[in-house]
């Protein structure tokens, strides 16, 4: 079984790394992008005998414990087959 | 428009921050992670006058140029409305 978690900044935290993204790719010659943020995505093999909800509780208390700096990111876990 | 880009290091290509991740949970207590590996998500706001195909070839020409390394990394482009 496979657990998906996406880490990305809180919307109002500054994100720099996403800014000079944005900035590179308009001086590439992408005026379209209007700005960018950047995030993390944590793919986590687990255990195939765990069920998906019991899955989906332990990553989420693992999100809340290490994967996640929850005063400044917000996190999503999705339970994959 | 939002194009969603995910870059992760492809098959095979060692992911010392994946490693390093799954044996901190398992020394947190949680023996049923087998493995996790490591990537990043980009959220890029594009114009909305765009047509979807013409941002999909865009933001899939950003990736080969700067957003992901293709000798190490996949990526994949999604467009969300």
């Amino acid at each position: 079984m496979k657990a998906i978690v996406t880490v990305g900044l809180k919307p109002g935290v500054l994100d720099v790394q996403g800014k000079a993204v944005a900035s590179a790719l308009n001086e590439l010659g992408y005026p379209s992008v209007e700005g960018a943020r950047v995030g993390k995505v944590i793919e986590i093999q687990m255990d195939g005998d765990l069920d998906p909800d019991t899955a989906k509780a332990q990553v989420t208390e693992m999100c809340e414990k290490l994967l996640a700096n929850t005063v400044i990111e917000s996190y999503r876990v999705d339970i994959a087959g």
